[in-house]
Order: C-alpha cells, then sequence, then structure tokens
C-alpha cells in the first residue's frame, strides 16, 4: 500500500472538474464525497476481495463494500463466473430465465417467512411495491415507519423533502425504533386502517448511532400486526445477508409477512428483491409492479452464486469473526489514547462515534486520517464488512486507525 | 427455423409449474404472457442479433426487442466487450467510476437541449426524479399528464391503483395527447402552481392506436412551459435512441427542459438517466435520489459502446429502413387478404391493429400463428426493431404474416 506521502488524487481532482460540468454539483446522491473528509476519493477504479483502487491508484481496504452490496469481496470469481455465463447466453430479454425460477426456489428454501418471491431492481423498488402489496391486500391506507428510519429515496420516504408534496405521506404514521408504546399510539391513531407496519432490522439510520433490536420490541409488533390484521414488513435491504442468511431477524425468532431486499443479494449485480408468505400472495397479483431491467438474467445467475457461495463460505460467521477483532482492537486502541468511542450495530456493519461529537468532527479528523492511509471508513454512515475480510486486514486496518485515533487526541485531546 | 410441427414448449410449461409456486401467479409485471396467445413461451434462453431462442430451444426473429432496451441486437460485441472490459475492473464500488463522467459528456455532446445528466436504474426512477426536480426548482406542485399515458410504475403513475392511494395523484391533472385546449384547460386548473408538463415524444399508450405528435403540440407545449415556468419533461424512456439520438422531439424540432431515459440507452444493461438544460441544475442538487447501484460502471461503459454504435452504425436510418420495409409489405399482405389494417407509430416501434377489433380478438390470432412460426410480436404493446434487423430478417418475418393474415382471414373473413 502506498503511504501518506506518496498518495496524490490529481486525476480524481481533474476528474471531478469535468464532471462538475456535466453533472449538477459534479455528484449526486449517496457517494458523493462532497461532505466527506479531504482524502476521499470520488472516483473508484478497481476491486479484489477486500481491497479497492482508486482512479489514481491508490490502494484501501474496503470498509463501505459499496456502501453494502459487497458481501463476498469484489470480484468474487464463482459470482462473476456465473454472471459471465450468463452473459454468453442472455441478459435482458422478452421474459425472464428459468433462473429467476431458480433464484426464487433458492430464497424460498433460505427465508423461512418466504413462500414467494418477485424481484425488482432498487432496494427503494422493494421496499415500496411491500407497502403497495399491504395496502392491496389489506384495502386499508395507513403505514407506520420509524422516526429517521431510511426506507429509500421514493417521495413517501425520501429524508429530504425537497420536490416532494405534503400528500406523499398522508397517510404515514411514525412510531420510535424500539418503543413499542409509540407503535400502540400510532395503532389507535390509525383506527382500523393500518395497512403495515414497515421497520428495519435494527437501527440504522444516518448521523445516529446504530441501535440493535430489542426482541421484545420485535415480538411486539408481529403480535400488533397479529391482533390488528397489519403486514409486518421487514425492510433488509440493508442488513440482508449480513446477520442471518434466512432474514435479519431471524437472530430474534421473529418473521415478517413481508420484506424488502437488495444490496448484497448479488454482490453487487443489481437487484432486489420482495419475499413475502402466502397470506400476501394474491396481493402481489393485485399490484402493478414492473420495470424494464427487473426480468434481466445475469444479476439473478450472479444472485444465486452469491447466496450458494455465503452459504459454502460461512460467509455470515467470517463476518462476525472478522467484525469482533476489528471491534476488540478498536476499543483497545481508543483506550490507549484515552478516548472515548461507542461502536454499536453488530460487527458484520460496524459502527464507531467518539464523545462530545455531535457535529462528527472528530469523527472526520478519524476517517480523514484514515483513508490517506488506505483504509476506507465513513465518519456518518455504517461501516461494512464482507466475507472476504481476513484477520490480515484487520490487523493491517488497526495499525492505521492507531494513528488516526492519535491524531484524533492531538487535535481535541483525550476524553 | 423450426417448422410449427416441431416446435415444443415442453420445458417451457415445466417452468411455469415451478414459477407458480415460488412466484404468484408464476410471473408478474409486463412481461407476463398469461393474456397471450398459446405459444408465447415464457421463458427465454438466448439472444443473438435479430433472433432469440426460448427455453425449449424455439427460434424466433424477435420484434420486442426485450420491449425496448436491445437497440443494436442482442449480444452486441461491441457492447458486451466494454462490459466486460469494465466488469474485469469493477463494477459496483464506493463512488463511480470515471466512465460517469465520459457517458454524461458523451449524452451532452450528443442531446442538444442536455447541459447535464444525471443516472439511476428504471425508467420509473428518471420519471419520477424529472417530477421531483420539477417540484424543487419551481417551488410548484402541480404536473400535467396526458390521460392514459404511461410513465412508470410507482404510486403516481402505475396504470393499475390497487395498492396505491388518491392523495398519490393528488397534484396530478390530466390533459389530451396532441390536443392543446385541453393542456391550456389543465393549466388554467392549476392555477399559478404548475411545476410540469409532462409528455411522451408520440402516443404509445398500450391497447390503443399508437399517434404521432403533432409538431403544432409540441410547439404549443413548448410556449406554455415558456409562459408558466414550468418544467416541460420528454418521457423519452421508451422511444428514446430509436427516433433520433438527440431525443425523439429533435425531429419536430422542440427541446424539453428534462427528459427521462432508459430502455435503449445501453443495449439491455440497466440503466437509466435524466436529461436537463441548465435552468434546472440547481433543481437538481436540491434533491436527494439515490440508489445501491445507480453509479455501477458495467452499464455506464455499455451505454458510451451503445451510443458510439448506434452513430456508427447508423442504427436509427437502419430501423427506419427495416421498419419501412416491414411496414409496406404487412400493408400489401393485408389488402391482399381482404383485411383493413391500421399500421401506427414510428416504423422504428410499429404497431398493427384490425378493423372491428376492439377485444383484440383478430391481434390474438395474427400474433398467435406468427409466434409459432418463429416471429415474435405483440397484440397490444408496440413493437420494436433494432439495428441488427435485415431486409432478410424483414423478408423471414413477412413470409410468416403472410401466412397469420390468412388465419385471421379464415377465422373472421374479410374486413
Amino acid at each position: 500500500m502506498k503511504t501518506v506521502a506518496t498518495r496524490s488524487h490529481t486525476r480524481d481532482h481533474a476528474m471531478r472538474a469535468r464532471s462538475e460540468a456535466v453533472i449538477p454539483g459534479g455528484m449526486f446522491g449517496h457517494q458523493n464525497v462532497a461532505s466527506l473528509p479531504e482524502g476521499f476519493p470520488q472516483f473508484m477504479e478497481r476491486g479484489r476481495g477486500s481491497h479497492i483502487w482508486d482512479l489514481d491508484g491508490n490502494e484501501y481496504i474496503d470498509f463501505m463494500c459499496s456502501y453494502g452490496p459487497i458481501v463476498l469481496g469484489h470480484a468474487h470469481p464463482k459470482v462473476d463466473a456465473a454472471a459471465a455465463a450468463q452473459q454468453a447466453e442472455a441478459d435482458c430479454q422478452n421474459g425472464p430465465s428459468s433462473k429467476m425460477v431458480e433464484l426464487a426456489e433458492l430464497l424460498v428454501a433460505t427465508i423461512p417467512h418466504a413462500d414467494w418471491t418477485t424481484f425488482a431492481k432498487n432496494g427503494t423498488d422493494a421496499t415500496t411495491w411491500c407497502v403497495t402489496i399491504a395496502r392491496a391486500a389489506t384495502g386499508r391506507k395507513k403505514v407506520l415507519a420509524a422516526k429517521g428510519a431510511y426506507h429509500g429515496a421514493a417521495p413517501w420516504c425520501t429524508p429530504r423533502l425537497n420536490g416532494t408534496t405534503p400528500e406523499d405521506r398522508a397517510h404515514l404514521l411514525y412510531y420510535s425504533y424500539n418503543n413499542l408504546e409509540s407503535v400502540e399510539a400510532a395503532i389507535e391513531a390509525a383506527g382500523d386502517d393500518t395497512a403495515a407496519i414497515i421497520v428495519s432490522p435494527f437501527r440504522h439510520d444516518a448521523g445516529f448511532d446504530s441501535e440493535l433490536v430489542n426482541p421484545a420490541f420485535a415480538r411486539g409488533v408481529r403480535e400488533i400486526c397479529d391482533r390488528t390484521g397489519a403486514a409486518l414488513i421487514l425492510d433488509d435491504v440493508r442488513a440482508g445477508f449480513r446477520l442471518d442468511m434466512g432474514g435479519s431477524w431471524e437472530t430474534v425468532g421473529v418473521r415478517p409477512d413481508l420484506s424488502a431486499y437488495s444490496k448484497a443479494i448479488a454482490n453487487g449485480y443489481a437487484l432486489a428483491a420482495v419475499a413475502g408468505n402466502d397470506r400476501f400472495r394474491d396481493g402481489v397479483r393485485q399490484v402493478f409492479a414492473t420495470g424494464s431491467f427487473w426480468f434481466a438474467a445475469v444479476s439473478m445467475a450472479a444472485s444465486i452464486a452469491t447466496i450458494q457461495a455465503m452459504k459454502e463460505e460461512r460467509g455470515v460467521e467470517a463476518m462476525t469473526r472478522a467484525g469482533d477483532l476489528f471491534r476488540e482492537g478498536l476499543a483497545a486502541q481508543a483506550e490507549s489514547h484515552g478516548l472515548r468511542i461507542r461502536q454499536t450495530g453488530p460487527v458484520q456493519m460496524p459502527f464507531l462515534t467518539f464523545s462530545d461529537d455531535a457535529d462528527y468532527r472528530k469523527a472526520m479528523i478519524f476517517t480523514g486520517e484514515a483513508v490517506k492511509r488506505g483504509v476506507y471508513l465513513h465518519p456518518r454512515h455504517n461501516w461494512f464488512l464482507s466475507a472476504a475480510h481476513t484477520e490480515d486486514d484487520i490487523q493491517s486496518a488497526l495499525e492505521v486507525t492507531d494513528v488516526a485515533f492519535e491524531q484524533v487526541r492531538k487535535a481535541f485531546g483525550a476524553g
């Protein structure tokens, strides 16, 4: 890995200038690095396993995994081979290939609550589709969501209201994550009109510490849905296939009616899925949802290979081991530097924040010092591990974070 | 090509039975063949140029082109080589590759009204994004759309209301395509609150004859937008890159403020784009729109190769030549069989309907007889040509349609 002194971002900066001319602001969406520390490259070039290279050839150990999709490591040989074999036949056709059925069978066999699945391209497609299925099946309108939760970028759920109208969320009611009384209050406000409760497997709102689900809360929303006839929608877009291959609430023994998948489902190939139980099978048939590329075969072949490889390689366990090691190392380093930190979320999707750091200035220094030494973290968003992260990767990353913690202490002192 | 007698659908039917168990109804969305004539395969296996093969190995000349995406022919060597070269480096990363900038530059150079572009995955992403950009930029809410037009499958525009709420279209007003008075009436009803007029380059509503735009209508909506400050949004998702490489209304000399692209933009690789002028550059930056795979590089590399190949091969002209030949041949055949037909829409996206056939029974026989002889048409949806359709393809197809017309006449008589 190049040392700090030899790392250059010349090509990245030139490309940003070109981009500025033809893309508003030079970049859009969640991968815009404008608000990240200097040293974060905007343009990426290559990925292999747990390592990535930017446009200037700088190498990083990748702890964002493309914001989730890369679950087996970049360019996983079996996944890429399956995708290439399918691409040699066809991808987007007048109908699906048999790979769609094979994938649906594999998902139904893998996800205990699923009796069926359907496919789309974006996580937002899947969460939106879950909501429309629930409304069609129940004949009701109200949907309960956690305050501040991210369920996608459509007008009904985008975190930034510009360009939306109040009516886009006319039938949304909000509860507080892990607070069952707030769910009951929203249910009462909705009267007999609750179509669904949508919930993330854990609280992973950007800009906040992560918060694992309280098993009693998960059981409670399940009971409320059973009592009221509302659909329990698990938004497993971000966490799916990292916590448990059967769905992230298998870890607490609670099964949703509908679940939304995307990100890690095909190790980086564009795919989303809705999984549901038989109660909602007819609801799917009532809703019109489709897209030009939703039946394309390559991402489905990649998904089959991804799920098989995750099982063969025991990917969840591998991520958990690497994540435990990273968390322990970070905790020990922070203590040695006299810094108080919080590490939250599942270890496969770690997140680290500093005490007295509401404006993330310490986090900016920490991740800024790390990225220029070849460790790609994020100051305000949970990180992602992959099954390709080795003990060596973690040890190499810890050598860098030790220096990064030191810089935080130098800038802000201990505490 | 196999003769009718030797064509079998054994594997297709077996796969449908498997699919039924794990996908509600066995299939969903626009590629569901449940309402198409017997003989239409559900599952597709392979594509090369203008020819496709189903799961049972039956070969067809493809006049649907995957409902639009395949514009250069299936498995175009240059496009697939560009995609494979990019895939060998990386696809979905922590940021875009430089291919995003190259593609944006190419689109801005190709589309006269475009000063900038952004990228997504679905046509619906692009049309929805146009609407939110227009609302954000104008600070207004109302959007005018043509009655019966298809702008995607999101709650605000899906043709089937199940699972949506009335509020999803609270700020939509409707006009009649090619009827400027109806646009003026909707503008009046919207008061000072019109954010946008969204319009298809021609009327291509499923289940209706297509209707080319009246140039005076196109100029009229442009003038209304200029007068009121509303954004003119051209939904070029379906027609883009088939009528004119610079946008479908270049054919009538009218330039939109925002345009939505998808389908043909990358010859089958999943990609969508919004193109806009500088007036709406700031609006883009106000709206939060993103997706896990929106910055993935492979489809962008494929799109660059697609647009370059379309220019090199003069793809629009090739489709026009093939389309003219097909239209003339079909007209002569129908006349020879004493059948009155209408052929509508641009010849690159042909559509054929029969007189006295409101229930499409004649169209069902026509396309059913054609598909079992190896010509893949559609009874109720416009067809698509590609630059790979040769004069031989058209002559071979016409041999089949002659028999298909004969069967229509046998079943319903002349007229």
